[in-house]
């Protein structure tokens, strides 16, 4: 019989007791909303009721401006069920639903206001990973330099201009083929990712090879909804870049690129204007071999000072 | 290393051209939801276009209204991910969600509209099942009767007070423990729930027993985020109701009795005025035998007449 197939674990009552309240049985949509709202002021946590208030309200407010019908709810819930299930590693379908939606963008940028000439922040992403391997200045984050040779170099500096020396850079970036080194099932060693400090005059430079836009991971369910919505799945070329350095906030950001066909419609929306660069192209032999190149002596130059904030210059403009 | 802990697939652009839009690198919060709305305008389907567009624009309020933390947001995007792999059986926990957010109920409201006199809707929940044994005029339902003896009659009628022969009620509740059978392990028979047909004057009426108060399965997430804000976790008693017959709108329903506690603050928000229902206490020995109780003599009598609107009614009454 099915009821064994559907078995659900008894629960227990939390000892909550019922509210007093003025909870009229809810007859139409607004009360049913109304309702919710009062019953979230019952939460302790003051931040909790902020939160969980805008969240019902949002919700319910979709729910009724579009009228959305039985079917179309059920499917959405379906959506979310198939969303986990398809997702490996773990969290990933639900976090790319976020990113395609502007959602994780929206949070960087109310995170991470824009403060004077400062860089600004970019997303994350999926492809960070702790054990890049440590390099000297100059030396390549690109063992095997598949792809357009590309020197990135510059210095990491204060609001004030000061330079901050002995500041740690994590750089990553696909290979000439659009993919990053952990997609590539044989990879057994990191690659194209590398970790640098700044030299006593603030000043990183390393080769690396020009990135190539991809699609986003995984042929799953936010890739067939971005189709069915009409949308592509790419991201433009970009370097991604962290910097720490004691006492200034951590910056994750990443650089742009200009060119890239992509740019304005990534399909994370991780763009932003400050982030988009020009790589200036070298043809000569004498530059090329200063910078260590061993194949051809055409290289992509990319200059790019990196402005950090003090964490109390962070504090004070995140927006209350 | 943990490149290969955290490998993704490869995927593959789906050949979409970057949209011809004026799209600005989102420098702004506004911005990013200005981008994301006009690239929604690019859905083929139209429904999606006002679906999609309306639920970017509401979630981006509620990440900018609440000036959303990025610990706030992984915090969330945890919380989906873990309602999965928490839910048993599929999905559930995620139902659940929608159930205590009140958008269930909002969506059936919505679905549902009042039709005049007709019965209102209710909610399926997660316990109906399709196996229930097919019972004669004033059987039982409860098959052990541990519980409070209840009698339920009444008729099936159209909206104009006709009666409805034959049509079919799917009925099932608690036992007098809080426990539908499928929640008891070593439970392998369906009980708690009958089919019958009404006869030819629209009559319905069966034994059960009185519905017990229950909190909603699972103590997983969805629990612990009730309690974490305050709230109860418990359904009041009812009796679920499903009524089909050939040219009438599906109705899907529950019976509340008054008095229970829980009544106003349903944890689901299932409860309508209308569904609220009065249930009298007989204490007559030729009544208890009449309606074939064994054991003692008081029994509850529920009388209720169940109106059900045509396709038409329905179709003609669902705002859109």
């Amino acid at each position: 019989m099915s009821t064994t197939e559907v078995r659900d674990e008894p629960s227990h009552a939390n000892g909550i007791l019922p509210p007093n309240l003025d909870l009229p049985y809810p007859d139409s949509p607004s009360e049913i909303t109304a309702n919710l709202l009062k019953l979230t002021e019952l939460a302790p946590n003051p931040r909790a009721r902020i939160v969980f208030k805008s969240l019902i309200s949002k919700l319910h407010e979709f729910i009724s401006q579009t009228n959305i019908t039985t079917e179309e709810w059920r499917s959405g819930i379906e959506f979310l069920v198939g969303l986990n299930e398809a997702s490996a590693p773990r969290g990933r379908q639900l976090n790319l639903l976020s990113d395609v939606f502007g959602m994780t963008a929206l949070v960087d940028r109310l995170n991470n206001p824009r403060i004077g000439n400062a860089t600004e922040s970019s997303l994350l992403g999926p492809f960070f990973t702790e054990d890049a391997p440590d390099l000297l200045f100059g030396e390549s984050i690109a063992s095997e330099g598949i792809g357009e040779n590309m020197f990135v170099e510059g210095r990491v500096l204060t609001t004030g201009g000061e330079p901050i020396p002995g500041a740690v850079i994590d750089t990553w970036e696909t290979d000439g083929t659009g993919l990053y080194d952990m997609q590539h099932a044989e990879r057994t060693v990191p690659d194209y990712r590398g970790r640098l400090r700044t030299d006593g005059e603030g000043k990183y430079g390393y080769r690396a090879i020009v990135p190539v836009s991809y699609a986003i991971p995984g042929d799953g369910p936010v890739c067939r909804l971005l189709q069915s919505l009409g949308r592509h799945n790419v991201r433009p070329n970009h370097l991604h870049v962290v910097i720490h350095a004691p006492g200034f906030h951590k910056l994750v950001t990443a650089l742009y690129p200009d060119g890239d066909p992509y740019l304005s419609s990534d399909v994370v929306h991780g763009v932003k204007k400050s982030l988009v660069v020009k790589l200036t192209e070298i043809d000569d032999e004498a530059e090329a071999r200063k910078r260590g190149f061993q194949k051809g002596t055409k290289f992509k130059l990319l200059n790019y000072d990196f402005v950090l904030v003090t964490e109390d210059e962070w504090a004070g403009a995140r927006r209350t």
